[in-house]
């Protein structure tokens, strides 16, 4: 497979700069293509990288043109071209359809013709299995799950039964959609398990990553809506939603009940705590805990700084007599106005 | 199934307030439910929903009986009877016994005749399962490991050889229980590994979530006592002891020979740091690191606010200079002392 | 099996203090080893224990020789001297070669004939299994994978095409190496995703925990040199690098593109930004968020401290009133400066 920049610039837009029948065969870094490899400049941090790149062609943004003599196209935001460029060239594996032999089906399951089911992949009774599915290796589907058409499953995948997924999910290994959200009341001094009725239910074109986690909820649905992308070993809660096209990095963490809006975005390691609602276009920082609603769009900050360990000592033995410090101030200010009446 | 309010009192105790004739099908939530079905207030944070709801009865505080004309019970823990309402209408699913074509057991293995053992789950040599447990499908139970009655293992459950399980415990999927600590020791430029020789012993009644890790001890066991509750995502180092009737909320990790007390409970992404105990009664909260043990019970905290980006900035400078800004108070101090001594 | 203390000091060292025949048949803890068993002394804050034991011999450090009257083995490093008697008491077991009935071995798959593969596990074409790996049950090696000789994968652990991992790898269950990194392009309100064509790279000895992930590269690879070791529950993004005999213990978190240098440690739930370096030799305490790159080895800590949570409440209220304390100190040196001017 090879196209010319001008080809792929009559696909997907942008302005060629430089020779256009220049070949294209595949993408690459602007550190280490070569030959036949594109590559992209979108994070200002590998702006120095420009000068030596041997890229057979760059995708670029208008204000970096000139800082290559390479081919370029040049165009809006080439972060999101390139990631066409490159679905051009590394298209989807498609499933070869069918139910291979040391699957377990259940006899009541409904698996489309033009499904794959993997050897040692389990299909319960009642779950709807659309065109295109591909059930990887050990992945399980529970009782009356249904899957929406293009749905890819790899191997490892655990969908708890009643959970309703849309079209062209893709759930790496080690998810779980759909495990008991974690409602348990005290009472004196055991537990009572509260049971969690409720289900999962996500829309289109999500993508969750591997060891993630989505609780089903404990009276009504915990909701992911269309378009969200959830990184690895994140942990949402029951009865969360998480707004259409937002996305969540990884080890992130959502307490039950919480709502977070739409385009929002979550950073690595980050936690909304139970019961709060972010609005839509709110961005949450890595390792940020969020401890009351957000109700206004911007970006949210609680990344507690490194130092070297000496100096994080010192620093930080004052945090716990922070008070005294601020009383020692205000006895200060006092002090001096005493002593420096206004109308002194 | 359906029950009257009378007939739920006089199961669970409780006191009806308007019309003991009404009859419940299902629980639902205040801002949800409609007939038949019966709804709680515990959080006040719900306590402005109760105006509106349609709920055919409430479970409800003595104090919060007089905010609506519903039918209710009215009892000490909302939450609890709540929990038990739940339970009596949707009661846990029971295997129907018999190991299933395309499990793998060993011929050694011992499996109660009145056990279900699900395609694609693996049993080992003299593992020992008890009458009522459930094995998942992709699950595995190591060679001689001890399942006691009533065990739940949903699919994709792991436990490695020579761990101990007591009753009716509930695993999901993707946990891992007695996987190697992490033993090493530094030689030189390598690592040596330390064999990791301990078990994981289990108490009755216990919950583990989805993909929680609890590894094996070093030399002795690491220890979950009976009602400990512990949610997704958690891990739990070797040779730890989770005292009985404590929950852990996701996200939370135990280090090496860490020691919980009982009734403790530990917030999200939590961290407990190695060797350390914390007494009978302690509640660590979300997102805090717990870097010396507790002696006394009580609630704990070490949450870093998050705030706008750039308040955020501008404070979390500062914090890398607070020993400068206290000598700069003292100096402050010392000046304003000269000039006005004690006997001045 | 048996040895007596002379025989071990003869295999790894050390110097004999005390009856030199006393036999050794297992390692124990100080507090709990009895008649046959050694123990050690390498954390001080077990020191204590040292005058109670009954231990029938104590590997342990000069400085400590005279504090016990039971034989001893005085060497420098006991923690690691401990590490290789335990090996040699508990020698890892060995795989039965063979692929077991119900393993699903693709017909162009390479399996050695010392290699021995588990019924449930699935194994795709082109896959290479080295010599005395085992593979577990439920475990799947994605088409293209190469495994060393001597690995071992425990049950549920997946790898992605195309992955290459050395001899001797331990990979435990719920690991998933080579899964897609999160490469995702905002184009407008929705995301574009980046197809991650790199694969993973995983070196010698390398021991990778439960559920730990590591992700394929979105270009080029994702690399994890020889002898690294990472505890459960760690994320490592795309086209991270971790430098040969680096640790990383439970819940850590490299973001995408990170590298970590040779000999590093990083703590419990530390988390490193994306696109950052860290130098050789540096140690990253625990929950610490690196921020920006490290250029020179040490020790770095950035853990907010806890506190009962009354006084953290009031401590941390100031926090976000950090850049107005230091305002206010600045007017009273003024003021002051004022009154007392240098020369007064």
């Amino acid at each position: 497979m090879a196209f010319t920049l001008a080809e792929i610039a009559a696909r997907f837009g942008g302005r060629v700069v430089g020779e256009p029948q220049v070949l294209i065969r595949q993408v690459g870094t602007l550190e280490r293509a070569g030959e036949g490899q594109i590559a992209f400049l979108a994070n200002p941090r590998y702006r120095a990288q420009l000068a030596a790149t041997r890229a057979a062609a760059v995708i670029i943004a208008a204000d970096a043109e000139t800082l290559t003599a390479r081919p370029c196209i040049v165009c809006d935001n080439p972060y999101a071209y390139f990631a066409r460029v490159s679905q051009l060239f590394n298209p989807d594996a498609v499933a070869v359809p069918g139910v291979q032999p040391g699957a377990h089906v259940a006899a009541g399951a409904h698996i489309d013709a033009l499904a794959r089911v993997e050897a040692g992949a389990t299909v319960e009774p009642g779950a709807v299995i659309g065109a295109g599915c591909w059930i990887g290796a050990g992945s399980f589907v529970g009782q009356g799950v249904a899957l929406g058409e293009g749905c890819r499953l790899h191997p490892s995948v655990v969908v708890y039964a009643g959970c309703r997924i849309g079209a062209r999910a893709i759930l790496h290994s080690g998810a779980v959609i759909g495990a008991d959200g974690f409602g348990i009341a005290r009472d004196g001094e055991r537990w009572v398990k509260v049971p969690q009725i409720g289900g999962v239910r996500i829309g289109d074109d999500v993508e969750i990553g591997a060891n993630t986690t989505v609780d089903r909820g404990a009276i009504e649905d915990t909701v992911i809506e269309d378009g969200v992308k959830l990184d690895n070993q994140i942990q949402i809660g029951h009865n969360c939603r998480v707004g259409a096209h937002s996305a969540i990095a990884g080890c992130a963490g959502l307490a039950g009940s919480v709502s977070v809006g739409r385009r929002c975005t979550i950073g690595a390691g980050a936690i909304v705590l139970g019961h709060l609602s972010i609005c839509d276009d709110a961005h949450v920082s890595a390792d940020t805990v969020i401890s009351r609603s957000i109700r206004k769009p911007g970006t949210y900050t609680g990344l507690f700084p490194f130092d070297d360990h000496r100096s994080w000592a010192r620093n930080t033995a004052l945090l716990r007599h922070l008070a005294e410090l601020a009383d020692r101030v205000r006895r200060l200010e006092q002090q001096l106005s005493q002593k420096d009446p206004p109308h002194g």
